[in-house]
């Protein structure tokens, strides 16, 4: 196998990578700048040794404590619980929200073999009993995982009636036509009106 | 910046990576095998260490002359020309070539400034002149700029009469229906109309 066709086989294991797109990217390397490639190469080979979920969250970090469990001026009261790492990153960019995070590592999709032993529900409790959190706003995906773990989280905090427990807003995407919104997204989005 | 802000602002600078799925390729290489990171990471910093253009036809090879060029069983009275080197692969794997290959490097654009001066002519001349050829197949693309440069092979050529010059055919691609087609295949199709 000569190098251009190893490299093909190994960008094809990537998600939403096919055979066409594995080899265009193969060869579109060969053009790049070879400063570009070595840093781009070194940074995937490098890049599980340097981050590790942070201890408290669950958040991919650097550094001991992730920034946001490390950080003096964000409200300890809030606590936005979240599929992936990725996902605190997305919340975090919206820039309105600037309480605590938590990551469960994923959905509960027991089709899948996820139940609720494989994601960092314990870790959730344990915050949540030490902690001085008012309110725990769910961000799980609106999926059908998404949303029986949403559930979960419901059940498992019930006994904590001084916690408020909310969930993001479905509806329209801003920007989006009605026309091209899905069946499901419009009954969301007509369940959830808003008063003017 | 972080390791995986980083990654993610290198791979976005490859073709059609948008913010966002450069974010979710980042994301996603966390989770593979470190095994595999350091394959695919070393794969990207030393390929271009490893290929160079054929010095005959010009397509990507690690040996010094390419594997088509090289081949003692391939029909030497044939000539396919393209753009790029990967399209000597796309060509080899239709499985009904069994020719050799001319790499251009491009097609002629002179609004990017690619001139015929860029590209593998005179390289093709002197093929040409020193070789065997009794007919050249022009594989460039089916675009603007691909048509200009089959038409500018055609005069770089015009004084060898004994050269069969062809073109590839253009039309309807297989598996796809009338009603999906663009204007431009569907005129191409008909004019270029074959006898049953």
């Amino acid at each position: 196998m000569t190098s251009i066709e190893e490299l093909t086989r190994l960008i094809k294991k990537l998600p939403g990578m096919g055979e066409k797109s594995a080899t265009r990217l193969a060869y579109h390397l060969i053009k790049t700048d070879s400063g570009y490639n070595k840093a781009l190469g070194d940074a995937i080979a490098t890049l599980k040794d340097k981050i590790h979920p942070c201890p408290i969250c669950g958040c991919y970090t650097e550094g001991e404590i992730c920034e946001y469990c490390n950080s003096p001026t964000r409200d300890k009261t809030l606590l936005c619980i979240v599929e992936e790492s990725q996902d605190v990153v997305s919340i975090s960019q919206s820039g309105i929200y600037n309480g605590l995070f938590h990551v469960l590592g994923g959905a509960i999709n027991p089709l899948n073999g996820i139940g609720p032993d494989s994601l960092r529900f314990r870790e959730l409790r344990s915050r949540i009993e030490n902690g001085d959190f008012k309110e725990v706003i769910i961000a799980t995906n609106p999926t059908e995982e998404g949303d029986t773990t949403a559930l979960y989280i419901r059940q498992l905090l019930r006994d904590r009636e001084e916690l408020q427990l909310t969930r993001l807003a479905s509806g329209l995407p801003i920007g989006g036509e009605l026309g091209y919104a899905d069946k499901l997204t419009l009954a969301r989005s007509l369940r959830g009106r808003i008063k003017l």
